[in-house]
């Protein structure tokens, strides 16, 4: 939970009763997960600080969320009791406008339903999200975990992944396509991974030198240092797809100029103001694009899932205590993780 | 031709002499055309005023051209003498790269070669445009134009026509779509009239009420006008495509949402900074594009002529004299044109 200066403070699960909606008795449609373990998104950071100012407190953060199925409604076919599950950012949405009918339910007309701090329809509640012991989610916004994969380094895929396979794959990366990935952090780090195994020649596009050798182990091809400009030039017109997952506003001029006739730049992180500001002759010469993603819908998360278990990904993730969550925050904002801090919410429960 | 100052002046033929690459003897592929009438594009009036930092002088402005053939070289086997020609920003480019072999010679790797201020490769001069009475073009850069079009409305299909069509069409716009065209200017008024001929709704986007009844006039199905915040929240997340020919900075952020999902925003007109800067937000919510488009290969810009010869499109201009082209260029500069001025070359010729 969140307390009023805007940081996650231990939530002990008696406090979250009057809070209904994550925690209701399950309905026919329902699944009721005890949580396993919960990453550390970027965006946990922003809301409780704040950051876009649209935060309610009392808070409970996290959309990256693993756990095990403690039970199930009458109608639920999907999972069954001691599967693994995932729930990622969203919990609900309308399932009637064109957005939902196609399986895109982060777009939805009448206003998707996040994991934490969103309005619950109908209430004057908010939804409480991950950094917590149990939570209750409809079917179709849980996805079936391969019990192979590794549970706290799968947490991430509900955020970090399902946001870098998804553009990947609506712009049909494949074999003979030169794809960069700038900014390696949480998104990043997935960004190459998928990228490369759906293989494309993969391109690390950082400031900063000193993340060179992880890149390449990573599974990068290889590294573009973004302030070398002779390196820059070097690469100028030759991408056919940037993925951009730099958090916060930035110059995609130099960006752009990386890209080739017809090719696309699609942001996944930067929600504010991009400075100093686009040049339109940055994409009318040689019919650019710049694109925007949001995560991916639920039909997808379950199909990056399948990807991941077949192609053994997930991410490299620091596993810490629900004790230390402010730390982690801290380290956060410093850039200083690699490449996702993810929470054992077994630090959670009280010791028997 | 244009003087130090960076305003036409009327050209008299043996001025232009020692610049040989427009007025060479016509080698076996090129065709040989007695300009009848040039439009005058605002490009024309950036290049005059070196508003870009890379106008040479003298410069003879013009790449709106429609002439008759007076000459072919032996080689030349789509034109004939008498045939109706048409030339529009190029006039050469390497032939050999991807983006010419794909028929798309404005984004040439080496480097197009446009009709005027444009280095010819090899040498140390310059192109000389279509304010003048005769040019020589390789037969790849002409294009047949019907006799049943009426020609001094033609010209301008070369630019404003072009740079509108192409972008319908590789964005396959067609039945079922709703496209905004923003900005009523030389290329608005074309982006209409292709807009309905393809069968889309066309919605015309204006700051300028007055404008209304004349876009309707033009073929616009609605008016939206973008100062009204009432009327473009009523329009928002409707438009499947936007075709965005604002000549200069503007603030996209707006406009993108007035896209639908996967909806697409390309710019035609703004070549510099487009302020204030575009959110990430704007196009991340929506899975939104922004893109940019110049002119069109010399394939699609004959498509574009058979197109306008079978539903009988041509601009709305308005016809003056050689000597009037200095009031034309101020008249513009205040946007006091419906919706292009074509200069009659005739009166360019010595009376006889």
């Amino acid at each position: 939970m969140i307390n009023a200066l805007g940081y996650a403070v231990q939530s002990a699960s008696s406090a979250l009763e009057p809070f209904a909606f994550s925690r209701r008795p399950p309905g026919p449609k329902d699944v009721h997960i005890e949580i396993l373990y919960c990453g550390i998104c970027h965006t946990d950071l922003h809301q409780c600080r704040n950051d876009w100012g649209r935060s309610t407190y009392p808070m409970v953060p996290g959309h990256e969320i693993v756990g095990r199925v403690k039970s199930v409604g009458a109608e639920v076919t999907k999972l069954k009791v001691g599967d693994f599950a995932g729930i990622g950012c969203m919990v609900d949405s309308c399932r009637r406008c064109a957005a939902c009918q196609a399986d895109l339910e982060q777009y939805c007309e009448n206003g998707t339903v996040w994991t934490y701090n969103s309005k619950i329809p109908g209430t004057n509640e908010n939804t409480f999200g991950g950094y917590s012991d149990q939570i209750v989610v409809e079917e179709r916004f849980v996805v079936n975990v391969a019990s192979t994969l590794d549970l706290k380094a799968a947490a991430p895929l509900l955020c970090a992944g399902i946001t870098t396979y998804s553009p990947l794959r609506h712009w049909k990366i494949g074999k003979g396509q030169k794809v960069g990935v700038i900014g390696l952090g949480g998104l990043g780090h997935m960004g190459i991974k998928f990228a490369k195994a759906m293989q494309a020649h993969v391109v690390m596009i950082t400031t900063s030198p000193d993340k060179a050798k992880d890149a390449m182990r990573l599974g990068a091809d290889e590294v573009l240092i973004s302030r070398d400009s002779a390196a820059m030039a070097r690469h100028a017109k030759s991408f056919h797809f940037l993925l951009n997952t730099i958090p916060n506003g930035h110059d995609l001029n130099p960006y752009a100029g990386l890209l080739k006739l017809d090719g696309t730049m699609v942001l996944v992180g930067a929600l504010t103001a991009l400075t100093p500001p686009l040049l339109g002759g940055s994409i009318i010469h040689g019919r650019r694009s710049i694109a925007g993603s949001a995560i991916g819908g639920m039909a997808e998360t379950q199909e990056m899932f399948d990807f991941c278990a077949k192609h053994n990904i997930v991410s490299d993730v620091e596993v810490i205590a629900i004790q230390h969550v402010n730390q982690a925050f801290e380290r956060l904002l410093k850039n200083d993780v690699r490449y996702r801090f993810v929470i054992d919410m077994a630090t959670l429960r009280p010791k028997t």
